[in-house]
């Protein structure tokens, strides 16, 4: 009884200062699993206990399910009318970081088994660590050389730098551009890039450069269907869309020379060794489905959050990045007041009941405490910038709490 | 009611055969999870879902569950006596093939940081795939050579052979040889190698080479504290110790120089990019922690069931390598029957309710049919042998059942 009235209370935000229940605002870096992933999970766990890569039935059972799940998500990343994705296309994997790895340094892996030529990368000045690194890695190996597009003050990549480097740069081997960046939440125009690779492939009557996208914040927000995107490669995360964590899957459209990042056994088409981690992968699937399923009524929901917290930002504070419909993800509201040290507020905010991040958790925070994505603007705004993302279980009263203490906070 | 009396028959093995409820005698291949080791993991989820990575409060709890997991097992890996194993010496990976691919390919990259000279790694001829396959990418691209140390028709590693290559070999950055093989469970002595490397470390005043073990077959039924065998880099897995799938670790001594082989994020001591999997950690935590806590009594008790099927193999049929106690885990029994065709005997006994292996899933069965880790015995028994291993909920009815069943098979 009195567990129950604990319950109850604990449920109510009135009380949940009491019980420090924070208000968590920082989806952007980790979505909670939902329960029906983790219903999931368990009863593979439980059901499903075999190594897909015996002999026995029961394996072959094993086989079966992840070969279902594989179709599964290939039909989700599909537009439904063309079921233009095929479950060979997909590979899974640890998750977006290894997705990004196998994408960059497996298309250039491969490069090099037939052409002696260093390949040149294209890529953006604002891509998350998991692609940046990669790249300065195959840099710093002498490996590939590289054009980085810089930002216009929106976050939105400078399209006429993009065709001019296509116009000067040669042997563009791949080109990698996220999809929605991890920290101010823009949403770069895969399709018009596309339609750029696509005319210089044609031009030069090549096979390159492959279009490789990051979009592991995309799927709860943005209709995503492969070939409406016309990218190559697609990274995805389980941790970022109410999935297990250590899962994701790399899209690899048929006919696109790559290799693994690891060696081992023949699992996932011989990219993936290691044995299948079935539970997560089917937990990853039923995540992907349910960020598809639900992303219309939530992108109306946590629009009207986004538009109220965009009105109500006290004097002085501006967003980073555009606040166009349709160029940022609903969900993400990234503030910069000048001078304002940015992980000192979310500090601040902590103490008071809200969760919110300053550079992301992928940084180095001693190497580096400023946010080369918010600097990318052009505002000098690196250090003193806070991102606020909301997320399937933010509430009114949330958002409602949040901007109370952003007023309270940056009118000090 | 009916429910009850189901699960009642269910359980009893007299009628599981009515209801399909196979023998599993392939625990080498995969461990079910045990029950405990998923309650852990859907507690993490439920309790510490951030990212360790984040500033707030509640992302720091998760983050120091995280280096208490770490500290775990970091102590279990030490003799109690000397702690001599520090937890940042372990590092998280997605597997027991990760982090052989760290190991070897990592070890080799930080060499090449300082040096120009192609190295040696001094390996067994029959590790693992996830050690193999890494090794013979490095050959292919010419950035390593090898020695392949040939094993006695007991499965041991030739120690004549292997000093030769000590004495003959320059430049040996890396040895790579497995603590318990997956097929036929010959444990190799560890500490009599790495006597061998000490004493070349010191006549040539170098810090090379480093000695790395596939350790993933082993911790349920050795005593593997690290200052006793003597490695540099031990791999392990969670899928191996009834532990959750995706999870293992490397454990990296102090002072060694590698490099990871994934780029990104700045975690895992910049070793391993990607928000840590937490709920998976501390699941294999939970499992180690039980792998040892139970080690003498599976010892003994699968030890009897081991001798048990020894003595009651039919005429003809052979054990692959050393029957001696101490030689080879207590879990495996692997054997052969000249002629008979092993992959068929797996669908046999699959049939009639006992669930076993031929080759090991992780090679690619299209390519090869045949085990080399049997050939390198000597006896041509490639294609025509069978791996039986037991585990923690074989019961000695389902022993006798096995036996029984081989007797038939074998003597048709």
């Amino acid at each position: 009884m009195v567990y129950i009235i604990i319950h109850i209370l604990k449920k109510n935000t009135m009380f949940s200062r009491i019980f420090k229940k924070k208000i968590y605002a920082d989806y952007a870096t980790l979505t909670p699993i939902d329960g029906r992933v983790l219903k999931v999970m368990v009863s593979i766990y439980k059901d499903f206990d075999k190594n897909p890569g015996a002999l026995y039935s029961g394996a072959v059972l094993a086989k079966k399910k992840l070969e279902e799940v594989r179709k599964k998500v290939a039909e989700t990343l599909s537009n439904t009318s063309s079921n233009s994705v095929h479950a060979d296309e997909i590979v899974f994997t640890s998750g977006g970081t290894e997705s990004n790895n196998m994408a960059i340094q497996g298309v250039i892996d491969a490069w090099y088994t037939t052409h002696k030529e260093i390949p040149c990368i294209v890529t953006s000045t604002i891509e998350h660590p998991a692609v940046k690194k990669v790249i300065d890695n195959l840099v710093n190996k002498k490996l590939v050389t590289v054009s980085y597009i810089p930002v216009l003050p929106s976050g939105v990549i400078d399209f006429v730098y993009l065709r001019n480097v296509f116009e000067t740069e040669n042997n563009i081997v791949l080109v990698s551009i996220m999809l929605v960046n991890n920290e101010i939440g823009v949403i770069q125009s895969l399709s018009e890039i596309a339609k750029i690779i696509r005319y210089h492939k044609k031009k030069n009557n090549s096979i390159y450069p492959y279009f490789h996208t990051d979009g592991c914040q995309a799927p709860c927000y943005i209709d995503m269907h492969i070939d409406k995107m016309g990218v190559d490669l697609l990274s995805l995360d389980g941790g970022k869309i109410y999935g297990p964590r250590g899962v994701g899957c790399l899209y690899i459209k048929r006919g696109v020379k790559i290799q693994g990042v690891m060696y081992g056994g023949g699992q996932e088409f011989g990219l993936r060794p290691g044995t299948e981690n079935l539970p997560a992968i089917c937990g990853f699937e039923q995540a992907l489905y349910m960020a598809y399923a639900q992303r219309k009524d939530e992108v109306l929901r946590l629009g009207e959050m986004q538009q109220y917290v965009y009105k109500n930002l006290p004097a002085g504070v501006f967003v980073n990045g555009t606040t166009l419909p349709g160029e940022r993800v609903v969900n993400n509201i990234n503030i910069c007041k000048k001078g304002k040290d940015a992980e000192f507020v979310v500090f601040q905010m902590d103490t008071l009941g809200v969760e919110v991040s300053a550079v992301t958790a992928c940084q180095n925070v001693q190497e580096e405490s400023r946010s080369y994505v918010v600097d990318a603007l052009g505002q000098d705004c690196g250090a003193s910038s806070l991102r606020i993302s909301f997320g399937r279980h933010t509430t009114w009263s949330e958002v409602r709490k949040v901007v109370k203490l952003i007023q309270k906070i940056y009118t000090i």
